[in-house]
């Protein structure tokens, strides 16, 4: 056997490949930027497991405001998504015990596991389980008051998958440019690094409450085309990660014209559009704007279980709609999403539930409403407790959150500060937010991994903290915040 | 606002973009094939669909052969795993009726909800949960009696995520090669080719139970050096899909060893490792041989939760083993798979049940043992009925299926029906199936989308119809197969 073997190991032969090294993988990979899973939480799992064996801080707990991961940090699930789940999981569960079921959940639980022949554990159709299909269709329907069509609909793991992809049947050659906002979140800018095309920044206005100057869009729709690029898509976030804004509608019809007219795809990442908290604010997603409007662009609208007031992040559901794309086009996104045979049905379960949730009438009702306005209203307070205290310390700046699960708040940054991050090899926002882990045990990320505007700060915390802890984060953050200033006075 | 716009509006920012058709989306997605869910799927789906409205077949079902998705047709799952997600869904059901469940059960619907904080509906670390990323590895040391380290080991959304990201990590120059077998599952030539990279073939030795031998691999290094390539990998899919064949343990040295002089990647993609039917035959792993050999070759396997007698497809559970990687290609994976954030956690949980399933005397193991000894027996028997049968047909040779889920059968083409199929604009076989489905309503795929020797024809089949369907199964290609190779004559 070796004989074979030996006869072609020529050293011509040899001369060709060499082990895998960080210098001949993907460098779109190895270039790319992720900061949200970036230093700072993996020092703080690193000080996490630490902690479990005994090692001491100056601090008894970390307190996580880096992810939009409720359910981690004690916010109860939706008990008839869960009742569903249960029965799909195991239908002999309700058969033995229906008593201890909403009847609306088993009938529920029965219709997803008859719309997928053989339930949760059988892939699904390449799109999804049929009934989810058109359940959603019939959810932006009736949200926007402009028809969806099943066919225009594909279930994903997680909105993220659903970006990615889309992104990926967009970005053909590697002048091929997609806007993003600044600031962003990350999954765009890697994503479309990694798929060997280019991004550029369209700026969203601080002192403006984060909205959008649609003569900055125009703007960089010009320096792109300049660079010799072709624009193909816009991210458009809203409400926005990690603005904890929305835009207004002026602002989303200032996207949709110009859009229309330069023929770019609306990418509307639309997955905070249950997380809406300043009174009298409403969703109006971009569809219904561009439909309202008469206009026909090319739009793909994302949906996810992870955000809301559903939290279910773990469970990796996600939609995205596509709005006038022809036939053959789509055809190649099924057939992209084909390779990986499907999403995961207890996702695409979760997504149906969340979507078509209890009626007046039906028995979860109730309770359904009850955790639903609990959670949102809790959030509400949150948000505002965090604002309001952060408003309160020398050198931050924090506007109020009206959406979404974030306060992106301002750093006035003394100029020893900035020094000494050039030394550590850091931006000045990454050393305060590790600082802050270090000393404080508070979990945040930095603005300089979502984008911020030149000579600018930021640290963006998620306002989930139950309300009782979210009391221990302003106290934290608050005597942090005094001595690291005067650190660098 | 819209003078705004307009100001901006010049003729030539204009003419650099254009609608997204066809022509201007990512021309690799557009060029890839993908059988598997190809164009008789498609149909089947139509006609699935019309059976519904009442349109007439001539055959009262269809019978689905086409795609490795045993809980669709009837497989049930195992209990002990559905009564652990049972719990991790609603964990109140277990205190309201433990009586219901196993104790082992409840055991580890607790361990496993106590190892992701949040449980089910919260994002885990991006690797997956720690307690699964180790019973994986405890799992591979026990199988090969070498160390595994559960800082290696990614749980993905199924193999095809795991293997479609190591693709993306390994895939940098448009001249970097993966070679593959032929016949091969299609995920990698479509995968390879939405990446960018290049593929070339090796070929199986039908005539010898589709063995691998080494001088081909040889030689398909040989080839794609000769036009610049780079080899950087080799999938190797063991047992194989579509063959239904093992390697031999020489096989599997083979590879070793010319991968290991050659500084080549070797891809074991090994989901069908607890498929094996041939009396007194073992699954070796690749790694196993590897460590054995005293080699360090570079190695990334796969293992899924959707195979095996679990065949928990729409989970999408899966995980792949990274050895002999650095650190810091290592933590380049890590930040793709950070993108997503991490993968569905009830596949993960999925994971660690079935590589840590029950032990004897656990409460489950006696039914659990049943369980899985009646599915392996069966698909045994459906193996054996089905093979036996197509190799009476005239015209068919088919091989023993000693492993996996499929048997991929040879056509003696007639040379009428390669004429017939090229006015078509289709493959012989392709045709072959397409009119298998439209007359018979049975679902197969055509060798075409795995790849074959020029000049050969095959057909791949699941053996997943129960065995009351396999009789049907038989009897309806039996008189199709007939009647097609007379129309031919």
């Amino acid at each position: 056997m070796l004989r074979i073997v030996n006869r072609f190991s020529l050293p011509t032969l040899r001369s060709f490949s060499s082990r895998i090294t960080i210098d001949n993988i993907n460098q779109h990979i190895r270039t790319a930027d992720y900061a949200v899973r970036g230093e700072v939480v993996i020092r703080a799992n690193e000080i996490d497991a630490e902690m479990k064996k005994g090692k001491k801080f100056p601090f008894d707990s970390l307190l996580y405001c880096n992810v939009g991961n409720p359910q981690a940090i004690c916010q109860k699930p939706i008990t008839f998504l869960r009742e569903v789940l249960c029965i799909t999981s195991w239908p002999e569960v309700a058969e033995k015990h229906p008593e201890m079921f909403h009847p609306d959940a088993i009938q529920r639980a029965k219709e997803l596991l008859a719309a997928n022949p053989g339930g949760s554990g059988a892939y699904s159709q390449t799109a999804g389980v049929g009934k989810v299909l058109e359940d959603v269709a019939a959810y932006i329907t009736k949200r926007d008051g402009f028809p969806a069509d099943p066919k225009n609909i594909f279930l994903t793991n997680g909105a993220s998958q659903g970006i990615q992809d889309c992104l990926k049947l967009l970005i053909d050659k590697p002048t091929d440019c997609i806007l993003i906002p600044i600031p962003q979140y990350p999954l765009y800018s890697a994503s479309i690094h990694v798929f060997g095309g280019q991004y550029e920044p369209y700026y969203l206005n601080e002192k403006n409450d984060w909205a959008l100057d649609p003569a900055d869009i125009e703007k960089s729709i010009k320096s792109a085309r300049a660079k010799g690029l072709t624009v193909k898509a816009i991210a458009a976030v809203n409400p926005g990660n990690p603005t904890g804004k929305c835009f207004t509608r002026e602002n989303i019809e200032d996207i949709c014209k110009i859009c229309a007219r330069e023929n770019i795809v609306i990418m509307a990442d639309e997955v905070y559009q249950e997380n809406i908290y300043r009174p009298g604010d409403k969703f109006i997603s971009f569809k219904k704007v561009m439909c309202e409007l008469g206009l026909n662009c090319q739009m793909m609208s994302f949906h996810s279980t992870s955000k809301g007031y559903w939290g279910e992040c773990g469970r990796r559901g996600g939609y995205v709609e596509l709005v006038n794309f022809p036939d053959d086009v789509r055809a190649e996104l099924y057939k992209l999403l084909s390779i990986c045979c499907c999403s995961n049905v207890d996702g695409q379960y979760t997504m149906d539930v969340m979507i078509n949730p209890p009626k007046p009438g039906d028995a979860s009702y109730e309770l359904f409403q009850k955790e639903k306005n609990g959670i949102l209203e809790s959030l509400k307070v949150r948000a505002k407790k965090l604002s309001t205290a952060l408003n309160k310390l020398d050198g931050v700046s924090c506007l109020s959150v009206d959406g979404a699960l974030y306060t992106y708040f301002r750093l006035t940054m003394p100029p020893k500060a900035i020094e000494e991050a050039k030394k550590q090899g850091r931006a000045a926002d990454a050393m305060y937010c590790m600082d802050l882990l270090n000393e404080a045990g508070v979990v945040c990320v930095p603005g300089s991994g979502f984008g911020q505007e030149e000579g600018t700060y930021h640290v963006r915390s998620t306002i989930l903290p139950p309300e009782n802890e979210i009391d221990q984060v302003v106290e934290r953050m608050n005597n942090f915040h005094k001595k690291w200033m005067a650190r660098y006075q």
